[in-house]
Parts: C-alpha cells; structure tokens; sequence
C-alpha cells in the first residue's frame, strides 16, 4: 500500500472489528484523520476507558462501571423476579419494552456443544450461587429462541426446577405484523400450541 | 440506555463515524470490551498514533509519516511527471494499478462552489509553487469524472498552461466489463469522442 505506517496500521486495526472490511477501514482511517487530535483523543479514551472501567456486576453479570450494576442497586426493582439473557445487548432490549420491573442475569453466551462452549463457559454457577444466597419466586428464561437458546432454556430449566422456583419462558409466536402465509412452520406451529384465551 | 456510562460514551463516539449507525455502534462497542485490554488498546494507540505522526509531505501534500514521503524521496520516479488526485485514497488506487511511474500532487477535495470550496481551501497554490521550483513537463489530471472533478480539471488547465507545462487528463469512457446497452449518454459520448486507433 502507498499510504504512510500509521494510517496502513490504523487500517489492519479498524478492519479486525466485526463487520468492517479492508475498504470501510480506510475511509473510517482517513475520516478520523481529518476530525483531528481532539476527535481521535476522544475515540481512543472512549475505548481504552471501556476496557478500564467497565466489569461485570457481581450480582447479575452484566457489564458495568459500578458493582452492584444500577439494575442490581435499583430497589424499585422486584429482586424475586429474575430475567435470565444470553447477552447485554438482549438486557437492553428487554428494558427498551418497559415491560419488565424485576432483574436480570447475564449468561454470556448460550450452549453450544458443537462450538466448545459448555454450562462452565457461561455464567450458570454465579446464578445457581445467587439464587441460594436471594431466592427468587420466578426465573424467566430469555436465551434467543433458536437451538442454543433453546438448549440452554432447558438446561436451566432441568437445574433449577429441584430448588422449587417457578422457571418460565419468554413466549414464541408470530411477531407483530407478521404474515401466517409467510410464517415458517416451527414458529406458526408454536403460536399455535402457545395460544391463550381472548 | 440500561448500559453503563463508559460503553454509552464508546457507542456514541463511535456512532459519530461514517457509516456506524447506533445498532453497529453498539456491537463494536461489546465486541471492543469482549477482546480485552490489549486488542483494545492496540485500536486506540493506533487512533492517537495516525493523528500525532501523520502531516502532509511538504512537496506532494500526502499524507505521510516522513517528509518528503516514500514517493517523492524515491529517485527512481519521474519528477517531471506528476499525477494531481483528489484525495489520498485515489492516489492509492492509480498506485494500485503500478503503471505509473512519476509522482503526485494531492489536492485535499475539488472545486465545489455549492459547499464553499474555493481554490483557496485546496493545495492548488502548493502545486504552482512546487512547478515553479521543480519544473515537470506533465502534469496529469487524475481528478475524478464528475461535476467537481470536471471543474477542478479545467480550473488547473488554465492555470498551468501559461508555463507551457504539458497538461493531460485520464480517460473517460466504459469500464473493463461494461455494456453499451447499460452505458449512460455522456459516458458514451465521451467513450465516443476519445476514440483512438487499434
């Protein structure tokens, strides 16, 4: 390449992010050379400061800058009620509903032999560990609804059930404004079988 | 936002790039933390290093680490034969092509008088000054085939031809691969017009 070591290092940099290509990364490269020193100093403290800052919540697990997590130090929060996700970004999207008022549980991931990630790889242990040290009335099962998730769901499901909780799982159906004539089977199939009264 | 402060500071910093919606934004960020420190803080050494050790070369105006740049330190380029492009990514692509052998002039935009941009905001004055102490005998105008590429083209024409240096400008016409039928009028015509014996 014809373009000067920090710019072609700044490059290979960028393109190891998800989704970003060698072309993308050089007009992100040069785009962050025109802002200038006080846009890249923000960026680079931006990202050194979330790897400094931020852990997990020794509650719930999910990634935070203070332990416990705000959820976890809320007190308007039910602490019976405990809503299990495989990730922070599905945390967010439950509480982007407004729905939910109790707390959470990060996994970090779900089950999924084929890919060498087992109960030990996830955080199962920190909430079978919680759950004896808080014990709560409900867990809601919200891993993704695909065959890890699913897996996962039922793992928990056959771990907890012993303890007396009510274990729960998030509903599967049509979404709204979804089609029947363009609905895959399994998922028609399970709005049916999951149907409830009018 | 349920996120802590230190990742919502990285989402929007890095939402402010071309091309990064929030939802990208976002799974950069989660991904930037999953890697740990080391990956992240090679990414933000790199973003501090490109705007701390990258300036323009004080004869082509690249964007370079050392002055004059690999180019124009190289004695085996042709000093008489300088290629003017807009931008540092189209001096890349002609290098791409390793059929040229002389050096450049990057101009940092062309004329647009809708944005404001003057022949005052592009290094056009560096370019008549560098000719002046280094004479070429051609001056190839790479600037790209539109409106303002058009313009800067003829802009330069008129300002070089006085010295009497030879000014030349790439061809326009199909691309490798391209279809007539497919072919807009003006590439065609102009394909047309710069027809050259086989």
């Amino acid at each position: 390449m014809a373009v000067a070591d920090p710019i072609a290092r700044l490059v290979k940099e960028l393109a190891r992010l998800p989704g970003i290509g060698e072309k993308t990364a050089q007009r992100l490269a040069f785009h962050i050379l025109e802002q200038g020193a006080e846009r890249a100093g923000a960026l680079a403290e931006a990202i050194t400061g979330v790897v400094r800052d931020v852990r997990c919540c020794s509650v719930c697990q999910t990634l935070t800058d203070r332990d416990p997590c705000a959820i976890c130090a809320d007190p308007k929060r039910d602490p019976r009620l405990v809503c299990v996700v495989e990730s922070v970004p599905d945390l967010v999207a439950v509480e982007r509903t407004h729905e939910f008022r109790g707390r959470y549980h990060v996994l970090h991931g779900a089950l999924s032999p084929l890919d060498g990630v087992g109960p030990s790889d996830l955080k199962i242990r920190e909430l079978l560990l919680r759950l004896e040290r808080e014990p709560a009335d409900e867990v809601v099962v919200a891993t993704n609804p695909d065959v890890e998730g699913e897996a996962t769901a039922l793992y928990l499901k056959k771990l907890l059930s012993p303890s007396g909780v009510r274990v729960t799982r998030i509903a599967q159906g049509l979404p709204m404004g979804g089609d029947l004539e363009y609905a895959d089977q399994v998922t028609l199939a399970r709005a049916l079988s999951g149907r409830r009264e009018l």
